[in-house]
């Protein structure tokens, strides 16, 4: 049997995209090697999905999970480990099984790169975040640091600055490693301070985080910090790596595409996180996956030129 | 008062411009002369929104409302009559007031052009629908009828002809003026049917559409035809007439964006339906409020690399 279309996760990317090819009529299939939701899960608050109120990761994940049930929709409990690309299909390997299709949807997600310490876990949504702009206005003119020092920690700063109180930027280096106007703007901000050569050794806190051991490398002394929040900026890593020979992805290893969601090989699409955008937020990526099934569509009724 | 913002419209996407805006600290103003949610108040039946199971049209907009509400965002309830695009700000004209804002988010929507017919009305929702992407699934291996011939009906039909049992494309002359590889589909599919030189002359039904009466201009004969729905494609009309001078439009009428909603004008954004764009989706409308605030915010804080 072929498929006509083959997507790979189902997180809210994944699943819009199932929606929108159910309702258009395609014969598709769908892979999960964990749970249906993805990074969902993780989150705890979510108050800036349109159409939600204030929710939280589980409960959006079920409502996400009921719309694919009353779809019919069930995705396939296995890991994808490779692929093959060939002239006018793919063909899907599993450990169980191959399956082939005339199209694809990478919806793989991303995750954001942990400090590693101990209580992490434990504190994300209790005053720990990896994303300003999803959580930034919890601590509106509170205290809050950034760990980082490329581009995603500056920018997260900057955000930062514009609705806390004041912002402490993290960095183990004795230089930041971002683009210089992002610095230049950076260093005009007057609540935003800049502790170089320092690194977060511990979290401390009872429900929520409260405080952070710091250490300066250079002085090799610690010291104590009294925070509201902590935005971890240290880098996201896309789940592309089996795909890295088949569509052409950025330096940071996502996958790059038209605004169509369409990727350097003409039947295949990617989208939501593993996808290389401006705006990483939960209703981005639902658009995305409905976008990406319109243009699936198209593509298999033989459209070439509206698309 | 000079505003940060000023955003033209609570539809969905001007909704989510908003609530962006708010988290990220800009001082804006809102004007809605009708009532928030816009269209989406004629709306009966959603069932694709991803993140909400079915929903009423009217039930979505309590929670647009409250949403704004609880950011303490409201919406002046004043009719823009008119825009005067200084050089580096914009006057914003209503009968009552003038507002002087940096930058502009236009999210004034689109209407579905009307036949104009008695109980047009009446039947939204109940066997009458504008567009095949969100109400198609509602009529899976039934009888629909599609009204117009330019490129929307010949692709709705088209979409409708995959999930429907039967098609019927009734168009008031006796060419279609769509394009030709548009029309190269259309003639291949076996159930979708062409009655020219045909129009809609009255709707049967008590609570949902039942009938339709058809009349043959050329043989000036009236009958009867059994349908479950009936999809008006004669076109849109966007709400961008007062831009006209400010921003490129499209030969339609529609504002030309970029992928970040960025007009012709550099702080002008676009969003939603008035927009031109692929797909017309409450999914993809809330997508772009939230990408337009984040834009303006980059804007705002000097920052013309990266958006």
């Amino acid at each position: 049997m072929i498929f006509d279309l083959a997507i790979i996760g189902a997180g809210i990317a994944g699943v819009s995209c199932a929606v929108y090819a159910k309702r258009a009529g395609l014969n598709f299939i769908m892979f999960e090697k964990n749970a249906v939701g993805g990074q969902i899960l993780f989150i705890n608050r979510i108050d800036n999905y349109i159409g939600l109120e204030l929710i939280d990761g589980i409960s959006l994940v079920e409502k996400l999970s009921n719309t694919l049930k009353n779809l019919n929709i069930e995705p396939i409990s296995q890991e994808v480990i490779g692929i093959n690309k060939e002239r006018d299909c793919i063909k899907i390997l599993t450990k169980e099984n191959t399956y082939i299709s005339k199209t694809l949807v990478i919806a793989t997600g991303a995750s954001f790169k942990r400090l590693m310490l101990e209580n992490e876990e434990k504190f994300i949504g209790k005053g720990i975040s990896y994303c300003a702009v999803c959580d930034g206005y919890f601590f509106k003119n509170k205290i809050v640091a950034v760990v980082g020092g490329g581009n995603t920690a500056v920018e997260e700063a900057l955000y930062l600055s514009s609705i806390s109180k004041k912002v402490i930027l993290i960095h183990r280096k004795d230089t930041l490693k971002a683009m210089d106007y992002l610095k230049d703007m950076l260093f005009k901000k007057n609540n935003i301070e800049i502790k170089y050569n320092t690194i977060v050794k511990k979290l401390i806190g009872k429900d929520f985080l409260e405080n952070i051991v710091l250490e300066n490398l250079k002085e090799k002394k610690e010291y104590n910090l009294k925070i509201n929040g902590l935005f971890i900026a240290i880098g996201m890593s896309p789940n592309t790596f089996i795909f890295k020979d088949i569509v052409n992805l950025d330096e940071y290893g996502f996958i790059i595409t038209d605004e169509y969601m369409k990727t350097s090989c003409d039947f295949i699409w990617a989208v939501g996180d593993c996808r290389k955008r401006q705006l990483r937020q939960l209703i981005t990526s639902a658009s995305e996956g409905a976008i990406s099934a319109i243009s699936v569509y198209k593509y298999l009724r033989g459209d070439y030129i509206s698309i």
